[in-house]
């Protein structure tokens, strides 16, 4: 639909195996599409979640400083215009994380095959705590990594009395996690899950781009717990790629 | 795991059908279990699920005002302090739409079927409009339900300017609904879905309780949207009980 070019650099789809013959490339997976920056928490969750999964993907690029997620073109796979966007042979999504439980709806064999659970009790445990990251630790937490980490590079005046009703009401979310994570390793149990990966991209902000990490690592459970989900393979390349992009 | 009895007015259970014979007890499914009051918002969404798949339930009234909520006994199975929470034989459960989808994925054959989707595509397209309820919807009409519906009954002064920021955000959020909804009848197409049952909260609260039901009813589409989705058996269902609770 989009008649962006991908960018070469941050393509992962392993164009070198699809030039072998012609019958190879019939039936080997096109990449799936994602458009938006790494450097978008939204979009590096959904890139986590398909390194994780092990899917092929190429990522285009979205200038969001020249507003090229809110032109028409743009608004017919993300009609809110903003990112991520998804596309693969059969549907356009957007939403990060429900472009995440697709990924992993639709690729239940490949890499981590517990990402998203393999019964529906375990899958039910990962979507509560989806759900507690997007409605509970997502609000506090993405208004400090916009007032603590975004707005000083685009020269924005911080608001203090937002960054410190934010700050304590984080705290209180990180007291919760950080008795519950007391009793088991991951968020849903004793395996690491989307649950777990959809908090990487703020808490990865708040961690190496803002003094506020202490609220992660004074907490003793929490503090385990990031060392252990922001030391996976999948997570350290999502960075890299940030890095470069 | 918590001892309160159940609330017999809203007793959904249909024990009459229970006190049969023995064995048509043993092979009846024990009721489901939601905490919290109907007048919640997050409660009200599982009630209404609930109804639409035909699963029994009993409601375990949670007395805000007393902060019920907050007791330790609460917060085992609802670790914030929040409601709802949910239980049936084999799991507990927090965050209204996980206990939505759980609902639907272990009762596909009850109800309403489509209303999780019966395919993976349709499902992935339910998916992406409940996150957009919940991280473009529900914020601002969040905010919007309880300074204008809320606030007044608690007698909590209201805040003008965070009225003014929201309603502003919520009409732009609703011009892109208005859109949306001009090209399919339902938010994920042809059919009624979780996505659409998990607007009706909040709609209901602003559009009946609150001078600003014309965010709603002066758009076009969203307007027919609404009419149609809050005429359901379902959601009448769920405004009687908050009548009577």
């Amino acid at each position: 639909m989009l008649k962006k070019k991908p960018d070469r650099k941050q393509d992962r789809s392993r164009n070198s195996k699809t030039k072998k013959t012609k019958k190879t490339i019939l039936i080997m997976a096109t990449p799936v599409k994602v458009y938006g920056p790494p450097l978008s928490t939204a979009v590096s969750r959904v890139l986590a979640c398909l390194l994780e999964k092990d899917v092929q993907f190429q990522l285009l690029s979205i200038n969001l400083s020249k507003g090229e997620q809110k032109k028409p073109d743009f608004r017919k796979i993300q009609p809110f215009g903003q990112v991520p966007a998804f596309q693969d042979d059969v549907i356009s999504l957007f939403e990060s994380r429900a472009i995440c439980r697709y990924i992993c709806e639709k690729h239940p064999e490949k890499g981590n095959k517990g990402l998203y659970g393999t019964n529906p009790l375990a899958k039910a445990s990962i979507d509560q705590w989806l759900e507690a990251e997007g409605q509970t630790f997502n609000p506090p937490s993405s208004v400090l990594v916009f007032q603590l980490a975004f707005a000083p590079r685009m020269k924005l005046k911080q608001d203090e009395t937002l960054i410190k009703k934010n700050e304590e009401k984080l705290a209180k979310v990180l007291d919760v996690y950080d008795k519950w994570l007391g009793e088991r390793r991951f968020l849903a149990g004793d395996e690491f899950s989307l649950a777990d990966l959809s908090h990487l991209p703020n808490t990865h902000y708040l961690v190496n781009a803002t003094d506020r990490g202490e609220l992660f690592t004074s907490r003793k459970n929490v503090g385990r717990w990031w060392d252990e989900i922001s030391s996976r393979d999948s997570w350290k390349e999502v960075v890299n790629m940030q890095k470069s992009g």
